[in-house]
């Protein structure tokens, strides 16, 4: 597809956004000290893709487009995807870089023993949302800036949540399966197909993404339900009509669809557990771009295995890349991807865009926008605590 | 999934709005003659599928469910799938049968050839939508009925059509196809993946199931189009922001994504052949669920190649089954499955209900509801015009 007007707009509203938000927030907490600063990017490697499509700004390759404007203020910008292992390109970095960019789909995984050997690292940027890669609490002992894009692919992974959605229930994957295989077989994809009207679909969190799933949801007149600390605004709980469930273990067994939509956070790791998909309806269908971790890995392909969960769909593992043994890839009636939700062509341009507004800002001594910080002056954003 | 409350009530719908359409136009066209009619029905077998779903009844083992109530009756009911080739099994009853059941999804074609050898034949009833398979112009010189469960599955078909949309839009397919391989590589994906949000959406038809695709579109933030031969209620129009494009071929090269969801009938027959594909801006998208032979296939086949179209999804083929080297399964960038947007088990109870709702009416001499006939008193619907 070639849409460069509507992405242009698309960036040009983020940028602004982030704008307003400062002019009413500006003290500053965050100094750039004067002179050259040492930038890391660590993005997934493009290769032959790269090539393909100009707006491929997230790769590494591209690295999110800022590396000339960088270079012409006078800083120095390294880009990577090697993160792991004794020898990789990050460590060597790590003792004197100032600011590190990562992002959910490949992940830095930013410990404290990093932290700890990182002497001038004043800023942590996530291009895309989604910080938990970052030992949150080491960073805010540190006294370190931690900041998301807030916003910049929220659309973008609602959607697929929502494709990911009637895959389950429509039981597309053998469909397609049957066709590259040279077969035709109806029944063996009709019998467990289904509508998605008149099924009752709950969200396990209903923040930016899952508000935005449950209202593209309501044209399919289903019965909606989320589950949250908070209940949402209520001019915008009867415009989608979907039902505040206070008590999570309560809310499961009443659905047909299940999608998770909270940060993990020590709250969150491993909350789908046994004894927790044992409370979901039997046949229950799991939509998971959150992240990997919220589910106990076995316990998910023991669920498939049983039939207790007829189908599982997500973009998100534990850890990632998911090696070439994680027995997801392998279970039954599973309809995994990478972890690409977040990182369609639109979301990379409004995360580059995103990036780069706070590096400027980082430069010029000026606040982010209120709702991009994670952790500030040692204090990390409620829906990470 | 188990939601049989739901099913229920659905199919308890289809059934009353089916008596209060009777009630209103009840003047009797079609007379069963007294005593035991022989009724065939098509389906596609389940085999060892059959047993793994108590509500599967759109297959040759359970054949809609009616057939305990047609033999307590009197009345003789055969079912096979065996509907092709000079021996098979509906052949042999085409001269002695009162009623021929069949399905769009495997489509008991009837010839001329077959109407002239059909004696006895009075009544050609489709479970589902679409009676393409059956030559209308013959039937009705013949003074057949055909009728359709009109609405029976324009719900399902909405729905399949929007996952399609989202499954090209965010190019699924290799994501889900390197999980299953082992592989991970987010750049093979996301170099070509998109937001649906703020892209064109042009629907080639509006008719039921068009505007069940249009109201389900609304939410995503998406310019949509439609084309057909009239303009849809206003209230309607404007309620889905939608706007009318009289000349096709003007609204082709606007849209990333076209979507068919026209009858097939010698106006739309090859309808989308080379020239119209060029008309199509590069890198279209494009979803049909409507039929196969509204396509040109090999015109399908080479824009998929040479990328002019960058995404063909669908359920539909020409012929069905779909022969093994047909080259719709093995071009570029598809997600193809067999034909089974309208035959979810919620579509097969509405459908299963439709049907002998139409033949207990037609045994006591009833009319249809209106909106069900195809072919009556030797008139073609008009949409089939």
């Amino acid at each position: 597809m070639a849409m460069k007007g509507v992405i242009a707009s698309a960036v040009r509203t983020v940028a602004s956004s982030g704008s307003s938000a400062s002019s009413t927030t500006f003290t500053s907490h965050l100094h750039a000290s004067a002179g050259s600063k040492k930038i890391v990017g660590v993005f997934y490697k493009a290769n032959e893709y790269a090539e393909l499509n100009p707006n491929f700004l997230g790769c590494e390759e591209r690295a999110l487009g800022i590396k000339d404007w960088l270079e012409s203020q006078g800083h120095k910008y390294i880009v990577t995807d090697d993160k792991e292992g004794p020898d990789c390109e990050l460590d060597k970095h790590i003792p004197d870089l100032h600011v590190l960019i990562s992002t959910p789909f490949h992940p830095a995984y930013v410990t404290a023993e990093r932290i700890k050997k990182a002497n001038n690292l004043q800023l942590l940027l996530t291009a895309g949302i989604g910080s938990d890669h970052i030992d949150l609490k080491a960073a805010a002992a540190a006294g370190l800036t931690v900041a998301e894009v807030t916003g910049s692919n929220v659309v973008s992974v609602a959607e697929d949540e929502l494709m990911r959605i009637l895959i389950l229930v429509r039981n597309f994957v053998p469909g397609y399966t049957q066709i590259v295989n040279g077969e035709w077989k109806v029944a063996g994809i009709a019998h467990r197909a289904y509508d998605l009207e008149g099924k009752t679909v709950g969200t396990v969190g209903a923040g930016r993404i899952g508000k935005l799933l449950l209202q593209r949801l309501k044209p399919f007149n289903c019965h909606l339900l989320y589950h949250d600390r908070v209940k949402i605004d209520p001019e915008l709980e009867q415009q989608i009509g979907a039902k505040f469930e206070e008590d999570l273990d309560a809310m499961l067994p009443k659905c047909d669809v299940i999608v998770i939509n909270t940060p993990l956070t020590e709250k969150t790791r491993g909350l789908f557990d046994k004894e927790r998909i044992a409370k979901c309806k039997k046949g229950v269908l799991i939509v998971n771009n959150a992240r990997g971790a919220i589910m106990d890995t076995q316990a998910v392909v023991d669920a498939s295995s049983s039939g207790h969960i007829a189908g599982y769909s997500g973009d998100v593992w534990n850890p990632q890349p998911a090696p070439k043994d994680h027995p997801w890839r392998y279970m039954p009636n599973h309809a995994m991807t990478p972890h690409i939700s977040g990182t369609t062509i639109d979301a990379q341009l409004r995360y580059a865009a995103g990036v780069k507004d706070m590096l400027d800002r980082y430069f010029k001594g000026e606040d982010f926008p209120a709702q991009n910080y994670i952790v500030k002056d040692g204090k990390i954003a409620s829906q990470y605590q």
